[in-house]
């Protein structure tokens, strides 16, 4: 987890022009904007904050998180949550369903491994089945080595996303009680995010998402509570919608993590002014290796930034320079200037692109090259390895 | 290289359901039939075969490529050829234009590295800027070491795809020229490669554009004998047209790569009779986490395979589970039963993806598992690393 691989180790202290491309650089500058905004915000509104660390996948930016405020991690797999305790960061909650038998026995053992360091380990649940299988993990770890740990459970709700989650109300409440028959498992409150609204594009449609989404989760609080049952923490809401939960007064966390690098994506939302602005800190470094009359053509395909969200902006130092990304393949990106512009860069020019989604881009690499003082005459400050790379299962 | 991530190792010998999920698994009976498929058809029509290891990233799997009669390796980057001959495969073609200084020094050392191995090393270019430096390179590197190499130059037309190349005619005699002034390079010949072409939906169409790729490299080598140029050998040509490459007799290498693992989007071209038929092999083995009235969801999102070529096909065993996949995120897929099915499937449920593009998704993982007995009742035989995956540069 510690060491670099060959050849990276020298480029500390570097120009940021000696970086070979295709590379995933990180503008430290801007995420630390980035950070310090967010940290701000949650603690002027007093509500906890959980990233995301699906986004970097570092232990060394969730620990950069934490000092900033954060209370742990979320994660979306086990195998990422791995990764983040053997780094040291024990508030790891993995906010999605585990239903595989080899799987949570790995997260019983995580759910002792973290207690053991005053942490504490929390997972998602949307089926009852899922609920009794975790139970049995965690007694079989007990019953195995001895030792009694308490693992924290969300009930997922559907707040819209339509992918996991139980239907908002009384499904909620017998996944609470059913949670509540196993001494092993904590009920610790709701899962609510919901995916989906981030990224619609208008301010409207953004704010009527998330106001429904806070009636269900209102809703079914008032059920659980007419249970005699303690509804717990609401958590979610991310980097397009979180000043609307945070001030819904029913969400306690927020799960936002995007706003560090900022996808290209979030970009083509509607401006809200009530929403926190960021700025993109991510960045692949790209050259020209062919050119051509109508176009030129860089070494930066889908291999090196994700496009599920669409293709990456170029990075335009001027307007004169400006270029539209078109897909090459997995190797190859197509550049045509843009209206306006008529340039085609020339052979080894050196170019920026925004990914249109931060989280699988950074998937694609092993790691993420820091560097301060600007993409132009910036110097690389710190190399961050994806160490939860690839951690699938 | 050798080693396996943790835990991967005990799976050796084990029956197929003891894969966690999501996993990239090699059904390595149909791959083996696909193999000696096309290694018969080389072999009949007395063609060399370099297959595309871009493919695979797979020093294993080369290595059993060339055992079965391909002459070495493509691949597109120089990082791919260090592994490559890091593994001991030492004909290898990086088909692709290299331009960066840095890259073009690993490229020397490497054209040194393969000759003394008895090997040869081949670059493709399209710009006489891209020979010069690369001339360079060589002529520094034989001063640093004293060593004296050569290295294969390919001159890259575009025959339709759009990207790369000079046009044909008279710019790649240029090309030719200019390679032929420098004692460090030999000319070597053509690359023309019909990306696009593979992916056309008609016969007709790719006939047509198979056609027009066959008459732009006729052109171009009649220009470069008038030259008194020898023309050399004309590489190019993918899994979903070689046919009609090697028939031209102008084409005298194949590069197809594809035909090891099929990709799902293939099964969308209409049928040619005149093509070899090949069969899916790499799936992406998943389970269901959530079930819901209309849908499931699976624990394979696009962190699993690539989605650039469109989503994965549900291999389905029989007709009433057959199921359709649609996007749910970088970890989750939503499932829906397909026209004539009713079934959603049930929570835990193991399911078989075919991915729209075999290279990007390969590129995700960092092993591939091969089973053989088949995909219900098989055991596993074989772990592959995915040797190159992540080399970029």
């Amino acid at each position: 987890m510690s060491t670099l691989p060959p050849g990276l180790a020298e480029l500390m202290g570097k120009p940021v022009n000696d970086i070979d491309t295709p590379a995933l650089v990180i503008d430290l500058d801007a995420m630390k904007r980035n950070l310090a905004r967010m940290a701000e915000f949650a603690k002027k509104h007093n509500i906890r904050w959980r990233p995301h660390a699906k986004l970097h996948k570092s232990v060394a930016l969730a620990k950069m998180q934490i000092k900033a405020g954060a209370v742990g991690v979320c994660v979306q797999k086990t195998a990422e949550a791995e990764v983040m305790v053997a780094g040291g960061v024990y508030n790891v909650y993995i906010s999605n369903e585990v239903i595989a038998p080899a799987k949570l026995a790995r997260v019983a053992l995580l759910a002792q491994k973290v207690a053991a360091h005053g942490g504490q380990l929390a997972i998602a649940a949307d089926s009852p089945e899922g609920v009794i299988r975790l139970a049995q993990a965690m007694n079989e770890a007990r019953a195995g080595n001895g030792v009694g740990t308490v693992i924290d459970v969300f009930v997922e709700i559907d707040v819209g996303q339509g992918r996991c989650g139980v239907e908002p109300g009384s499904a909620a409440v017998t996944l609470a009680l059913e949670i509540r028959k196993h001494p092993a498992l904590r009920f610790a409150g709701l899962q609510a995010y919901h995916g989906k609204a981030q990224h619609l594009r208008s301010v409207q449609d953004r704010r009527d998402a998330i106001a429904k989404a806070v009636d269900a989760v209102v809703h079914t609080r008032q059920l659980i509570e007419t249970q005699g049952v303690v509804p717990g923490l609401v958590t979610g809401a991310g980097t397009g919608s979180f000043v609307l939960e945070a001030a819904s007064g029913v969400y306690g966390e927020l799960q936002a993590g995007s706003f560090m690098f900022m996808d290209a994506d979030y970009a083509l939302n509607e401006r809200d002014p009530a929403q926190l602005q960021f700025e993109h800190a991510l960045f692949v470094k790209t050259q020209v290796i062919s050119t051509h009359s109508g176009h030129a053509v860089c070494d930066a395909g889908h291999k090196s930034h994700a496009i599920d969200s669409g293709m990456p902006l170029v990075h335009a130092f001027d307007a004169e320079s400006e270029l539209e990304y078109f897909n090459g393949g997995d190797e190859h990106g197509i550049l045509r200037p843009a209206a306006g512009s008529k340039r085609v860069p020339g052979l080894g020019r050196m170019l920026w692109l925004i990914p249109g989604h931060c989280d699988p881009t950074v998937n694609l690499h092993d790691v993420m090259i820091g560097v301060t003082g600007g993409l132009r005459s910036g110097t690389v400050q710190r190399i961050y390895r994806v160490d939860a790379r690839g951690a699938m299962t």
